[in-house]
């Protein structure tokens, strides 16, 4: 079994969790879409609580659908770096811990984004010359297709080179991932002329055109969601002003369209994806996926998917070939 | 006629001048909207090409919309402060000289944002203490009215001090213009809790508090687009990634609406407020607005009655005082 596949899936973490994160994992480990074919759930959290979940769904603990314990919950407001310091068996720790031991092969929470990426440094680690990895999220495109945004809010005040790690990490997930063999990387920037940018952009911009990869210049928020770019490199703080604006002119729209639900419903299909997608944390040696807090059973049962493509790509060991052969 | 207003209106500035300005103004002008009562727009740029557009229309030259030869064009992707300094005869150099001298109460234009910005520092000249003047633009909200960000994108790398006059001169704007007495002024950030935020905003807080101001912490852009805020303080650069954002995503909708016209032409009305509106320049000692630089006449009909409003107001005169008493 070549492709087994085990993902320790935090059954704690979101606003509606256990329920919805346990029925979000049926619906996966039931359906029949490739990404789950051969997939394995671990269900990490209070044992009670899970089977009380499963036991109202009529469903019961399989090799498909695992249990594994954990004693403790970090909230969604509590500190990242104190919750995970003091909560050694939370169930983002134990997620984490299950990838680094290689028990899981990937980990996929909806909990407390800050604790998600605590635990991914710290307890899967970095990959080698990554000192700040970046979450990155997709965004939608006229026309279909997404761009990936890296970073989308984990590191705000950055260097270049931070930049340039997230243009590398970007343009290799894209690789991997969505089989895309140069992913165009563009920088986010107040202008598209080459001259536009604050200070960070303009000294990141040398650092990515010597990278080797298929950097295409500077790009503007008003072309983001045209097919210009597979990844846009930012700085967190950038990156969180660009997917927050995004989520808030989209709610504006969907509230526009509120006497005509059939078209509300198509049109939220394509917009609201970030409450139906999965963020992945790039530059630590293991795949871990970060879901929106608000997630139900379908938002995790696509992170699942998502999840389970990433760990399968094998992009972490392409990122870290490539890191390993780039000079110090 | 203590109500005599002239407004300078750049006829060279912007994609479709000079037809669509002159038309714009024409519509203005022969308008019953009370911002247009008693208001005279002098028309600035080459005057046989005015001329020609005026004869098209079937217009003539009036007290009410009056010639004023300026004999130099600036183009959309010239060099801004190089253009103000080598073309002293240019269609928004004479605008902003008509201000300075008391000629003209406002100015308005639709050509290239940087050279406005310039004109209206050195021309027109900067309110006292006022080092970096901001853009000033509107977003849409849910349930109506609009909120106003500042800076929109006219300075980046930005200090805590500049941010500090921004509050200042939106809330002032907001009350004079809007009439609001008491603006809620909020900072952008990468979150809600007080904790968040770069360097830049973390210090800047601080500084807002002690203003006096309606100051209510920090805002996310998710809620930017409902009832939180009046004004929304954040530094040049990300200003432009949020309103560039929010009109990329606004795109996406409308792409998604191409088969119901009505409902498009209906949400098309809200949310592409960039393309009719106007963005007066705060900071300065006197009115500068600027257009969007695809403005058609009815943006430019709508520009001037946010410039007339701007200029009638009084808020500079109450800007200047508030500057001045304030301890260097």
């Amino acid at each position: 079994l070549s492709d087994a596949l085990l993902i320790a899936l935090d059954a704690m973490g979101g606003d509606y969790a256990p329920q919805e994160i346990v029925r979000g994992a049926i619906r996966f480990v039931l359906s029949d879409h490739p990404d789950a074919t051969g997939v394995e759930v671990a269900l990490v959290g209070d044992p009670e609580a899970i089977s009380t979940c499963l036991k109202a769904e009529g469903f019961e603990a399989s090799s498909r659908l695992s249990l594994i314990s954990a004693t403790e919950v970090i909230a969604m407001d509590e500190h990242p770096l104190e919750a995970i310091k003091k909560k050694p068996d939370s169930s983002i720790g134990v997620c984490a811990k299950l990838v680094k031991e290689g028990r899981a092969q990937a980990t996929l929470s909806a909990g407390n984004t800050g604790a998600c990426l605590v635990a991914g440094v710290m307890l899967i680690g970095r990959l080698p010359q990554i000192s700040r990895p970046p979450i990155a999220t997709y965004i939608p495109r006229q026309g279909g297709g997404a761009t990936l945004i890296v970073d989308a809010g984990a590191n705000v005040d950055c260097q270049p080179s931070h930049l340039a790690d997230f243009a590398l990490l970007g343009s290799l997930y894209m690789q991997e991932v969505a089989g895309i063999a140069r992913p165009r990387v563009a920088l986010l920037s107040n202008g598209e002329e080459d001259a536009k940018g604050d200070e960070l952009v303009k000294r990141s911009r040398s650092l990515l055109q010597e990278l080797g990869l298929n950097f295409t210049g500077n790009i503007e928020g008003n072309t983001l969601f045209e097919d210009h770019a597979d990844v846009v490199v930012c700085d967190g703080f950038a990156g969180n002003v660009l997917l927050k604006t995004a989520e808030g002119m989209a709610g504006l729209c969907l509230s526009l369209l509120e006497d005509v639900p059939e078209v509300q419903r198509r049109v939220r299909e394509r917009v609201d994806w970030a409450e139906c997608g999965g963020a992945p944390l790039l530059g630590i040696d293991g795949v871990s996926v970060i879901a929106h807090g608000r997630s139900n059973a379908r938002a995790i049962e696509t992170a699942l998917q998502i999840t389970a493509r990433a760990a399968r790509s094998g992009y972490v060991e392409a990122a870290r070939t490539a890191l390993e052969g780039r000079s110090a």
